[in-house]
């Protein structure tokens, strides 16, 4: 029993891993779709979305199974809750990207500029953000989760200067007002997909201390139920 | 134990409905702020958010707690961890009022300007379908979640609407580009808690349709634990 609770713990978590995986190729590819104006990769982001939706239903269906069959207690239970939200956060991720490729799209339709903004940097530092925060996770690291939040302040820093650097643009040549636009949102895109991997962060924070709390009191206690 | 525990289950859906009607407040306050252009609605809704998060946190631990104290199961392992999703849902509406109180503050630094874009009756709208969404959620109501879907897609186009407006006014009036852009980001926003409303209501389809079909299975195997 206990030891198929634990294989089901870890079919979760190795899940998620892929979840994850998914959700971090997506915004490569819209960013990378971005950078060479390439609509074959918008709709491999396209279709990544789709997948990454249904993969969303299945972690939720685990864990409310897991949840239901086994009732785990204590760690587990906050293990798997968070599992849960953190579920919640990649599916939007997946929405982020599939943000960028409908901007990719429609800037093809328009003449195409020179914009002085460099999203593929602010696109890398976002899913570097994704990828510490689900690494915090497996390895149960609050500190690791911490460093998630202070790598948000640059993002942050990076989307308001492009906010500025393409407000200018705008009033300078409203000709390129779309253009400006779009790379504007895709900015803003990325800067939620920074603002996902800092609630995941959060997430693994609540759960490893909480979870500590939490686990030494079920000790002492002698319950025998914790892990 | 039964009695305790459906008093638990009927806690944490009062404080539900208290985190839902904070959130609602925070937006219909943050577009009367912009709409009238008083800081002083803006202080509001910034103190308004810390009390959200913080119920946030309030609610995921009774939860958690209730989880871990009464282990449910069927429908109100279900309904618990619907709770947890939605409630993630309503702090990002906190978050999306916190934006536009942020926009509104800008606003005031510079010249006022006449915006050709309704976003009061963006506000109304985004707000009853939060509303509605919690709604269909209280009284377990798939087909009204439904409803809620289909009210998205006005949200949707008065979004873009406002979207080709306000990029027709930056190209026209460059000068008044940063009025326009701060618009625009708070169309977006209202466009989000929409989003937010939208993803509450797919929980509430996903939790009565999959909770009636489990409810369903273990009637027939008349285990009695169910509710």
């Amino acid at each position: 029993m206990r030891l198929r609770f634990h294989r089901s713990l870890d079919d979760l978590k190795e899940k998620l891993l892929v979840m994850a995986g998914m959700a971090e190729q997506a915004i490569q590819r819209a960013v990378e779709a971005y950078r060479v104006r390439d609509l074959s990769i918008c709709d491999l982001v396209d279709r990544g979305e789709l997948a990454i939706n249904r993969f969303e239903r299945e972690i939720d269906q685990m864990a409310l199974d897991l949840l239901a069959m086994e009732q785990p207690m204590a760690i587990d239970l906050r293990f798997v809750l968070a599992v849960i939200k953190i579920n919640a956060d990649l599916e939007r991720v997946g929405d982020s990207a599939r943000t960028i490729s409908d901007r990719v799209r429609d800037l093809q339709k328009i003449a195409s500029a020179e914009i002085p903004v460099d999203l593929p940097r602010m696109g890398s530092l976002a899913t570097a953000m994704i990828r510490k925060s689900i690494q915090s996770f497996i390895e149960a690291d609050a500190d690791m989760a911490e460093s998630v939040l202070s790598m948000d302040d640059n993002v942050d820093k990076l989307n308001s200067g492009a906010h500025q650097t393409l407000l200018a643009l705008m009033k300078e040549k409203p000709e390129l007002a779309t253009q400006a636009l779009h790379a504007l949102m895709i900015s803003r895109a990325l800067e939620r997909v920074a603002d996902h991997a800092t609630n995941i962060a959060e997430d693994v924070i609540f759960w490893v201390r909480g979870a500590d709390v939490r686990h030494h009191v079920r000790e002492t206690e002698a319950t025998g139920t914790g892990r």
